[in-house]
């Protein structure tokens, strides 16, 4: 039995992972060991289920406890002191097709530089939890599935945001999704059939990549270059191979964190009503950015653009919720995909979300995101850059950097090095339809401000 | 300005209906005014802006306001008292393929006989509001992705769940899903190409024949019995079409309500073997059966039954939780297709979930809501009697009667003229693979004991 402190600075999660991580380390609770069922756990201690889930799942990750199917939760022999759990990465995963599987399993290494989403303590976590605390004090009805497009005044709000940006659409044309990842794999299901040719991003977006590849595509890859779009690459492509598609993310993007221009912007689209080309506008980083730079849709008005957001950057990927907008004979289209691929989203999540964006700290937290990204940049970059490193892309804004060192040209053996230092990388070949060989990397400013990271690197370079 | 009392017994958001509802009945808020902001209207009555949001939302239902991009609520002219939400469904609207939007856009029709959910009240609410609480004060991180399968202490709360129904199955075989009609286009998309033969149970699940045809699929229908499956059909269907797949729901079916006993269960999974089937059993409705019936997964232990469940019909559909649990083989492209769909599910739904599978109160409710179901198939089934409707099926459990008329054989022109009187009927063509014409139709006994249904229904046999 361990004694807990409900008024003790520490939280209650840490004080049940130390104490019984203490207990097992003195072998006061030995191997083999059952431990108390959650709910004996909660009972007998007067803590919360959830408190107690958040430890023994802690514990698991630690290594000091074992679940067993159909059992409950066990001592595990401890390894060693401080082993984290195994990562089950294979070295040679990085080679593996199955790219998002691996980031995800990896999300265990300690130094996630190469990874796509931001720490929670740099989220609207604050924002989300006075949310979730005025939706459990108030009397919303739980019970039901909600409306198809999702719940209408997160649909109301985000055409308010859109039209500060310069986008007019009413909330018929906005249609909720689990995040952008399945806004893109609807647009993907609705334009994509087995053997179309289609445009992305080279690099790009490596979720996107995978859904169409799984889609059966031909995929072309538009080269990116630090100023935006090679354009006229682009619209060789256009002509010789008359894609349907253009899956784009024309500002702050990912991997290589390049914005395009205004004109680009222009020709972007003469060249897609020439040629007769839907583009589908990944814009997840517009709260990012520090300029008001236009996006396709403030141009073209959703006439051939489908415009694609989220709020798992500024609010936390947790609640899953982004969004996309399109012309209403589409919408509706992937609209009933919505339905057909797991009828309505969950309105919980979006009440949330609309309880942040309405949240009057809301402006103040993206300014100061912002502000930290820009440090973060400043800070990463040099030390890059000090190293010997090339950097491929003005703004110094958004999530990534992308950069190269001419003595480090093996970018994966450098990740499958780097993995086995407890290191995450992002080898610039994941982000490449057909994952051609490069020697650029993704780095995220945000979790690569740590000395393992130059450390690391350094010794690479000696 | 309205006077709110938080005190008082009224739920707040009615407080606010009500007033400004007489407001603009009295024309002291006149056609055309402005309301104030959500956020405004929150801080000047220092309520919270749900609560807000709510109000204004069920207003804009009642056509009391009308919503307008980018500029907020306005009033708006009243067209008669007590007037609802237009119904936005053609009639004809019930023969459309878009069956999915039909129903949902139905849902504001006041009795809704024939559609798929139970009432929110129904549905284990206090539980889900005490896990929202608990939520709400504990110190649960909520700033990540989550595990690309799901919440694990989840996963295990389920595996425990499965094995009290005889199905072993570790916590890595069970993926989490956006309810189980994410389950079911998961495994269309990885099971299905265009062209392939599926069998399907006719009548069968409407959202599940929907993601069938977009994939392509030439369905075959296997008819439902009273007494459950017609084998010697089954297997005649086998052997001429060799398909791939059979998708099928033995317990408590919708539509028809029928139950599949043990024999039959294990003659179809000799039929499987013997023509190199795989099954994939939709079984949502196994916490409303009041027998201890055994599953297809519980014969197969899924060599080559992949089995799916959810929480929408016990806990509530609003948090958009189901799973599978499948052959580890299978699990794992299943898993990589749901990261390409949407990364990774709610964690916040699955922590919810998990709190009320966890309630001490949850095994009551289910006892009281199979009850309830029982009690509604008596009176239901009892009045459809009376006025001359054949019923299809025993057991008198789960949430379905399949009934029919000799006298009402228009199914689809009854269902439109029941929509005009404010009722929603399921007419059973929608149910069926090809929207073949029959005079069969859905009632949902939770929602089908009212006078209103059976008075239309007595005027339309006079």
């Amino acid at each position: 039995m361990l004694t807990l402190d409900s008024q003790a600075a520490l939280p209650l999660v840490t004080q049940i992972v130390q104490g019984l991580g203490r207990q097992i380390d003195e072998a006061a609770l030995r191997e083999g060991t059952k431990l108390p069922s959650i709910r004996q756990f909660a009972q007998s201690h007067q803590v919360s289920v959830f408190t107690v889930v958040e430890a023994y799942d802690r514990l698991v990750a630690q290594g000091y406890l074992v679940s067993r199917p159909h059992s409950g939760f066990f001592v595990r022999r401890r390894a060693a002191a401080g082993a984290a759990e195994p990562v089950p990465a294979s070295p040679q995963g990085f080679d593996s097709a199955w790219y998002l599987r691996r980031i995800f399993e990896n999300r265990h290494l300690a130094v996630k530089a190469g990874c796509g989403w931001l720490p929670g303590d740099w989220l609207f976590e604050d924002g989300l939890r006075r949310g979730l605390r005025a939706l459990a004090a108030d009397d919303a009805d739980l019970g039901g599935y909600g409306d198809p497009k999702g719940y209408p005044p997160l649909r109301q709000a985000i055409c308010e945001a859109l039209a500060e940006q310069q986008v007019t659409v009413p909330p018929a044309q906005v249609l909720l999704t689990q995040g952008s990842s399945q806004a893109l794999d609807l647009c993907v299901r609705r334009l994509v059939r087995a053997g179309d040719t289609v445009l992305v991003d080279d690099p790009g977006y490596a979720n996107l990549l995978f859904s169409l590849r799984f889609q059966g595509a031909r995929l072309l890859g538009v080269p990116r270059t630090p100023q935006g779009y090679d354009l006229a690459a682009l619209e060789a492509l256009v002509t010789e191979h008359r894609p349907k598609v253009f899956f784009t993310q024309p500002r702050l993007q990912s991997p290589t964190g390049s914005a395009a221009p205004l004109g680009q912007l222009h020709r972007l689209l003469q060249l897609a009503e020439k040629h007769d080309l839907t583009i589908v506008e990944n814009d997840i980083y517009v709260e990012l950015d520090p300029e008001p730079r236009p996006s396709l849709a403030s141009l073209d008005q959703l006439t051939r653009v489908i415009y694609i957001g989220s709020y798992s950057k500024t609010i936390s990927p947790n609640i899953r919720v982004g969004f996309l907008a399109a012309h209403p004979d589409l919408l509706e289209d992937l609209a009933q995909l919505k339905m057909i691929s797991g009828l309505t989203s969950a309105e919980f999540g979006e009440r949330l979300a609309l309880s942040a964006l309405l949240d009057g700290r809301r402006r103040k937290h993206l300014k100061s995101l912002r502000e930290r990204l820009a440090e973060a940049h400043q800070r990463v970059g040099g030390r890059l850059v000090a190293l010997g490193f090339e950097l491929f892309a003005e703004p110094k804004a958004g999530m990534f950097l992308w950069a190269r060192h001419p003595r480090l040209p093996d970018a994966p053996a450098l990740a499958n090095r780097a993995a086995e230092a407890d290191i995450m990388l992002g080898p610039g070949h994941l982000f490449r339809a057909e994952l051609q060989p490069t020697d650029w990397m993704r780095f995220n400013v945000a979790f690569s401000g740590d000395e393992r990271l130059f450390a690391f690197l350094a010794r690479e370079l000696e």
